[in-house]
């Protein structure tokens, strides 16, 4: 067995990893997008749908997890071709914790169709979540095409995430100093908000991962962190 | 060069790597507890020495992750060490992220002191932080241990965790239905109690990797979710 045969058996299993994480990103955008339309149309069954797609995601990293092993054990990977194994897992690990959150923003779905609608907060927080979704897909293309360029672009677009949901944060605010009835559907609504920008932060840690496998170094300004909230003074006077 | 040199070689680094996950997780306890007295004690200066340490955690991690790459490439472990390492690197990432729960703690601690103080509510987040403390230092030495009874031990406890956050939860709406003055500091409260209530579930993550390494399957009921939040339907009622 010469370095070409062990160099391409390499490859073959590396592109197998690959095509489960692309699946594995595959479920978890459509987790995002059904838990997306869900919340707007009040569909419990589409929530549903989610909650139970979660199980699929959990086993696909958990296979992407032995495979990665495997491969590791048998393959002996020098170096670079480690570093992509272990960009893998932590790929993975990333987009097991987006499913949960989809999971989790389906499950309130139900929720909150039992409560006072407010008027205009799905909207935003389907804009949100579709900006998450291309995220995602743009940070598994970067990583299979291992452009960081493009991972780039994805770390810049998540302070838009950010931004919406400091905006919705504030917005919530206003309609719970309003009007006590509202103070329960905000909440469910600004958690669901939390979730998004959750994931927006998991997606960038994606980016991240890229942009380190490709150039061996992390970005400068490595996850941004912009959820003001834990700035907020008074965002509206407290008294009223 | 015989298996058996090749094997304490193995030992002697693999010893060093947890000795940097006990060092790692020595900070972050102690992050979770300065957390915990700056929002009791109104402390900024304190709050401000967590913010400060996180970059540490950080750097930990990434050592970490480094040494272990070097370690799978230079002793080429078979299946059974490297499930060790691989738990070595999910730990690490664990640890990383309750460091950023604390750090976001810390730096609601300032916001906080500023506003209307609610009753009790600083005590109730100690307790929970304290146990999650304990819960994180006894998962760490079930790893070194290799104990996956004492792994178990901390999975049932993060159930206590998640009760007291779904008290807190409940209690806090309550407050804020009473006046909008305390629904401020509510939200920033609450998002204290989930941030600890999410530290939980990362000690839990880890315990659940011991648990694993020891006896090659998860635990049963992995990661049950106690956050209840997503279920209440109105927890008081809507009209006042």
């Amino acid at each position: 067995m010469n370095d070409e045969h062990i160099s391409s058996a390499f490859d073959r299993d590396l592109e197998a990893i690959q095509a489960e994480i692309l699946k594995m990103g595959g479920l978890v955008e459509e987790a995002i997008m059904k838990a997306t339309v869900s919340l707007e149309t009040h569909d419990s069954e589409l929530a549903d749908e989610v909650c139970n797609a979660d199980a699929s995601i959990d086993l696909l990293e958990e296979q992407i997890n032995q495979e990665a092993a495997r491969v590791i054990a048998l393959r002996q990977p020098a170096a670079v071709d480690l570093r992509v194994i272990l960009t893998v897992l932590k790929i993975a690990a990333n987009l097991e914790r987006i499913g949960d959150y989809a999971k989790n923003m389906a499950k309130r779905t139900r929720v909150l169709s039992q409560l006072t609608q407010i008027n205009g907060a799905t909207a935003s927080l389907r804009r949100m979540a579709r900006e998450v979704e291309r995220m995602l897909r743009d940070a598994l293309n970067a990583f299979i095409m291992r452009d960081s360029i493009m991972a780039n672009g994805v770390l810049v677009r998540d302070q838009d995430v950010d931004q919406m949901y400091n905006a919705l944060f504030r917005e919530f605010l206003t309609f719970m100093m309003e009007d006590p009835r509202n103070i329960t559907p905000c909440i469910q609504l600004h958690f669901i908000a939390k979730n998004i920008e959750r994931m927006g932060d998991l997606v960038t840690n994606i980016a991240e991962q890229v942009v380190y496998l490709v150039t061996g170094t992390l970005p400068d300004d490595a996850r941004p962190k912009m959820d003001l909230t834990s700035m907020e003074l008074e965002v509206i006077p407290q008294s009223k």
